[in-house]
C-alpha cells in the first residue's frame, strides 16, 4: 500500500474494506473501538465507514452496540464461483457421504497458502472439530491442506515452508523434507491423511476434486475419530471426490 | 444520497459499494463497460475501483475479461449471523426432511419486502425451480413468502401492497383484500401454500421459524409437483421448522 495512500480515492474506498477485513470466525461481533484497533482507523473515520456500511447493509449493529457483518455481503458473497458452482456440485455428493458416514464432512479450497472451508456437514455423533465455514486451516497439517497442496504446483510448497509449519500437535509434520516425502505420497495414493497432525484426538481423510483441466479445484475431507476409521473411510471418501469432479466446470 | 455525495469520503466508499451492487444471481459476471453502465460510474472510475477491489480479492478476472465476486467476499459474508446461526440450526432439520421427502427444500429470510433464499436442497428427481442461493423470491407468490410475511408486522404489509403484487401466473393473488384473508389463513394453519402461484407446476408449502422471542427468523419451504404432495408434506415441513426454531437464538 505504500505509496498509494496519496491518491484519495483509492485510500477512502481501501478504508472501507480495511473495516470489512476486521471481522473473520474469530471475531464476529466488534464494538466501534475494536474496529477502530483493529483496523488502525482513527475513531471518526471508523465509524464515518461504520455508517457507511450499515446504510448500504453490510454490516449490522447488535442490541449490545456491536456490529456484525449483514446479509447484504452475505448475498454478493453467495455469487463466488467457488462457492455457488463448486457447492451446488459438491452437496449432493456430500449428502450421499454423510448419510453413509455421518461423521464430519469438510469441503476446501485453496486461499493463499491456506486451506478455506466453503462448506461442512457435521452430526452431532461425530467427532468435535474447530472448522467453521468461513474458517482457515493450514495446509500442512490437515487432510484436506495435504490434498490441496500435493496437487498444486511446487510454487506453493516453497511458499508454504517458507512461511515456516508452525506445530499443532507433537504429531504436526515440521521438517520440510518430510512434508514433501507425505506430499508426494499423496500424490500416489489419491488420499491425504492428517493423524493427529492438527487437532489431538482427531484423524482426518481427504481427496483432491480436479477440473477438466486437470488443475485443483477443492478437497473434500472427512474428519474421524480413529486412524482406523478413516482407513476403512478413504474409498468413500475418493468415490464422493471424483463424483464432485464430474461437476464442476 | 441526496446530499453526500459532497462528502468527498463517503462518496468515494459508496461508489465502491455501488460497484459490488452491479453483481447479482442474474448477472454473475460482468465487463467493465457491463459495471459502469448498470452502476452509472464514468469508466474510469468503474476500473479504478474494480482494480481495487481486485486487489483486495472481492473480485476476479476471467479468462474472458469479465469479472466475477472473489472469494474475499463470500468469506466475509459467511459471517453474516442470518447465514452462520441460522443456517447451522437448519442444515441437519433440512437433511432429515430431504431424505425423507427428496424433495425442494428453501430456506429463505426477510430482505426488505422479499424473500431471500439463504439454503436449498435438491435432488435431480424433484420439480426443477427458478430458485437460487443468494437469490430473491416475491412474498406474494411463494409459500415461503407467505409464512414469512403472515408472521411479520402488518406494515411488511402494506409496504408490499403499495408496491405492487405482480402476477407472476394465472394463479398468482394480485389482489390486497384477498392476500390479507390467505395471510390469516396461514396465521390459522401455521403454514403457507403456494398452488402454481410463482411457477406454473410448481406446488410450496412453508412453515415459519420463529425466535424465543415470537419473531421471524426464517421460512423453510418444500416446493413439489402437486397439491396433494405438499398436503401429505406439510406436517413434516411444519415439524421440521419447529426443530430449527429450537436451536436458533
Amino acid at each position: 500500500m505504500a505509496g498509494r495512500t496519496n491518491t484519495p480515492g483509492q485510500s477512502v474506498s481501501r478504508r472501507l474494506l480495511t473495516v470489512l477485513d476486521c471481522f473473520d470466525v474469530a471475531h464476529p461481533a466488534l464494538t466501534l473501538t475494536e474496529v477502530a484497533g483493529r483496523s488502525g482507523l482513527p475513531l471518526s473515520t471508523a465509524r464515518r465507514l461504520i455508517a457507511e456500511l450499515r446504510e448500504w447493509g453490510g454490516l449490522e449493529r447488535l442490541d449490545d452496540g456491536r456490529y456484525r457483518i449483514g446479509i447484504r455481503l452475505w448475498t454478493i458473497g453467495s455469487l463466488a464461483p467457488q462457492q455457488r458452482g463448486l457447492r451446488e456440485a459438491a452437496l449432493p455428493h456430500m449428502h450421499d457421504l454423510f448419510q453413509a458416514t455421518q461423521e464430519n464432512l469438510q469441503l476446501a479450497v485453496l486461499e493463499g497458502t491456506r486451506a478455506l472451508c466453503i462448506e461442512k456437514l457435521s452430526s452431532t455423533r461425530a467427532v468435535p472439530t474447530r472448522t467453521e465455514v468461513g474458517g482457515r486451516l493450514p495446509l500442512h497439517a490437515t487432510g484436506v491442506g495435504k490434498a490441496l497442496l500435493a496437487f498444486s504446483g511446487r510454487g506453493l510448497l516453497r511458499e508454504v515452508v517458507d512461511a515456516g509449519l508452525p506445530r499443532m500437535t507433537p504429531h504436526t509434520i515440521t521438517q520440510p523434507g518430510r512434508l514433501a516425502a507425505a506430499l508426494a505420497e499423496v500424490r500416489r495414493a489419491g488420499v491425504g491423511y492428517s493423524y493427529e497432525e492438527m487437532t489431538l484426538g482427531a484423524v482426518s481423510v481427504a481427496a483432491p476434486v480436479l477440473g477438466v483441466d486437470g488443475r485443483i479445484r477443492a478437497a473434500l475431507g472427512i474428519v474421524a475419530h480413529s486412524r482406523a476409521a478413516v482407513d476403512r473411510l478413504a474409498p468413500a471418501v475418493r468415490t464422493a471426490a471424483l463424483g464432485i469432479a464430474r461437476w464442476v466446470e
